[in-house]
């Protein structure tokens, strides 16, 4: 019986114009990258189990792929742990591989296992596919790609500046103008919950936080009260997070709060020195605005936190987020190598250029000319004509058999070829060829020793 | 504890050098099919597993990467057939999904579904990562880049003359020379094996036909004898096999086989069709045969198959390979539909490339300029410098911290950095900056206000 042929829910696949519009971002990805000075690596779709576990949280763990051992490797099933339930301990015991689940961690197994090699800092970029096991539905998929930058091996602002302004560039390179860039430290959400004395409930407070742009400010305290954050405490936090005002204003604020306590105050200063620096210079596609309620939700992060909305007029989430990582690599053996890494939400960009008609138009790159075909005697006699022409970058196609005119020139329509050929008997015996304009129906004889002169004429010009 | 940072064997990491280079060989494939008509596609990189089973014969289905059901839906395995070691059907008691093993598949599964919207005759190319779960060995990898280009919904031959020409222009836009392309027909094996009486072992018969190239043609005839092919029979394919002339002689010497037989000549026929056509136009890279001992590993193969050798120089199998087929679609119930399509060994490409040195020089993209670092007050006052020199497209670095000049002048060295810009106090006071070049030690000094036109004079000059 016939197998129905469709895809898995949270996977697609794409045609040709979205394909010419993917590489579209991604070369100018790559080209913005490199003139960065960064260096493009790739690493396996799947690496060990054991390397990609233990860094996304609980939640994240359990959305990681796992690749079924082959063959009798299954053999070690542990039909104990199923049978009590612990489907966890079951899956590991039959699975030693995992597709990636980002580019950060198999970046820090690669800089660990290549430290010898490696001159630091280290810049690379990355553009890959990762998977997850996340419920499918509309605009989340279980594979799509991801965009890194990172450098590794430097505690330099310099580079948290650097990456402001590597945003700014992709997004004037890609037209999108409008990009709100937001930036916070973990530093100052620390010396925050140490204020409010909530710094044993610090990452609880983070990922409530974290959780604004999803829920609404609202939403965010009321969270707060439920969980049971002291009274005092969620008054402070809510004061902060309703604050509204400029950046000079929230930095006063910020400045204020920590006035008369012995809070460390280096998160403040990072921030203060990168807008100072920011505010000389000219952004040119995005703005950029202190914001102490950004959290992040990735728990590795140590220093400065950035995240990227795309213009107002689009509603969705983030196009882009990263942070400082002072111990990424630790788990690896290596140990005091501070980082920092950007990311560029591949699909939610490419949404924002579609919703804003911002791919240039003919994209596409199409056959230019059809040879019209007239039976194999006649193809015979000039077919080398069309091999000239591909030699020379003209992109042609011979229609493969004689079908009647009205079906070739339907395909031609129908592939949206503009120019057709026309060699039939009759232009063979007086040695012409015809070339047609199929959009404007104008057509024109020549000779047939002038064939590849006047293809090049007419397509080209 | 730590874990040790390394790779999956079978897998690869890619640096930045190994990326510019297999992107150069993807870069002229991609521009190459498109020259000849063929449209891009992308699949997902897992299907059900239902898709992609019972297409590549026992042995193949062995490899397909199983993805394990996430969280709960293990809940299902089939006990009972792991306790009676029947390993494959409690792996897909647990697994829905699979890696992709091949692009041919997919690309079946793709017309079948999106039939409606396809315009025939469909030319499609696609270049993605395959999995295998092969045993890892020198050479061979678990992941690896398909590149194909298929045509579908036309019998006509000159289909089969294009695809010589796609191999012949894609290897002459690589510069790799003396490649040679071998072609035989299924319908030739088949009446053959008619002939011989042994058409009821048809499959065995070109399987075994198949290893020719890995074990050479005495293992191949001995294997016909331990197999117990009738004496007769393999009498009669050790003289077809052993037999040596130019094309024209062998095609001759077919004829004579099948003479006096009622046997279906039409393999044959199309076989000399397309060796006709071809020598009269001149191939530029490669050579071609007809090679009567050619099988193919792959059943669904219908009609003229080809597989590519590299130039004799490398000893490796074949770069290349494909063939007409007649019912890759009926799987997924689209019946009638022929097709033709060719694989690119991208990896043993990649290989020769490698082996003949033809990859063009300074290959990798390299960071053009340096700017040391003097301390964050002067990098302030020119940062604004290097924003400049990107947006004009000159890759640039600012060297984020202020190390030692000698450590700054190593990383530009092992980076291979051509210029070092230095600004140091001096400098700035007197309104300039000195420009080195690290190979050749050469040091200018310009005025500051030139900074822009000079370095993009040396830099590009």
């Amino acid at each position: 019986m016939a197998i129905k042929p469709t895809i898995l829910k949270g996977t697609r696949d794409f045609s040709s114009e979205e394909i010419f519009k993917r590489n579209y971002i991604k070369k100018i990805l790559r080209s913005t990258f490199e003139i960065f000075g960064y260096e493009p690596i790739e690493t396996p779709s799947f690496e060990k189990l054991e390397t990609l576990t233990g860094q996304y949280g609980e939640e994240g763990d359990r959305l990681i792929f796992k690749i079924l051992n082959s063959g009798e490797k299954v053999k070690k099933a542990d039909i104990n742990s199923l049978e009590k339930g612990n489907y966890e301990k079951f899956s590991r015991s039959i699975s030693e591989k995992a597709l990636r689940f980002d580019l950060t961690v198999p970046f820090a197994r690669y800089v660990s296992q290549n430290q010898n090699k490696i001159s630091f800092p280290f810049k690379r970029y990355q553009i890959q596919p990762v998977w997850r096991a996340d419920r499918p539905q509309h605009g989340r998929f279980q594979e799509f790609f991801q965009c890194d930058a990172d450098i590794i091996g430097n505690r330099s602002l310099w580079q948290e500046i650097e990456m402001v302004l590597l945003y700014d560039e992709v997004f004037r390179r890609l037209n999108i103008n409008g990009v709100k860039i937001r930036i916070n430290h973990r530093k100052i959400l620390f010396s925050l919950s140490l204020l409010f004395n909530i710094s044993d409930r610090f990452i609880e407070f983070t990922n409530i936080l974290d959780k604004i742009d999803k829920i609404g400010v609202d939403a965010v305290i009321k969270e707060f009260e439920n969980k049971k954050f002291p009274k005092k405490a969620t008054d402070k936090i809510k004061s902060l997070i309703k604050f509204s005002g400029t950046t000079l204003e929230k930095l006063k604020f910020i400045e204020k709060t920590f006035k008369g306590s012995n809070q460390d105050r280096s998160g403040l200063d990072d921030i203060s020195f990168v807008l100072n620096y920011i505010s000389k210079t000219k952004l040119k596609s995005s703005t950029i605005d202190f914001e102490f309620s950004l959290a992040r939700g990735l728990n590795y992060y140590t220093g400065i936190i950035i995240e990227v909305s795309p213009p107002t007029e689009i509603k969705i989430g983030s196009i882009g987020g990263g942070g400082r990582y002072d111990d990424l690599t630790s788990k690896f053996g290596l140990k005091n190598i501070s980082g920092i890494g950007i990311s560029f939400g591949f699909e939610r960009i490419y949404y924002v250029m579609e919703s804003l008609k911002l791919f240039p138009e003919n994209i596409k790159k199409l056959t230019e000319v059809l040879f019209l075909n007239f039976g194999n005697e006649l193809i015979s006699n000039i077919h080398d004509e069309i091999n000239k022409l591909r030699k020379n970058n003209i992109s042609c196609e011979l229609y493969p058999s004689k079908d009647k005119l009205k079906k070739q020139l339907s395909y031609a329509n129908k592939k949206g070829i503009l120019f057709v050929i026309i060699i039939g008997p009759e232009e063979f015996k007086e040695k012409k060829f015809s070339i047609r304009n199929m959009i404007s129906g104008d057509q024109f004889t020549f000779s047939i020793k002038d064939l590849q002169v006047k293809i090049n004429e007419i397509v080209k010009g």
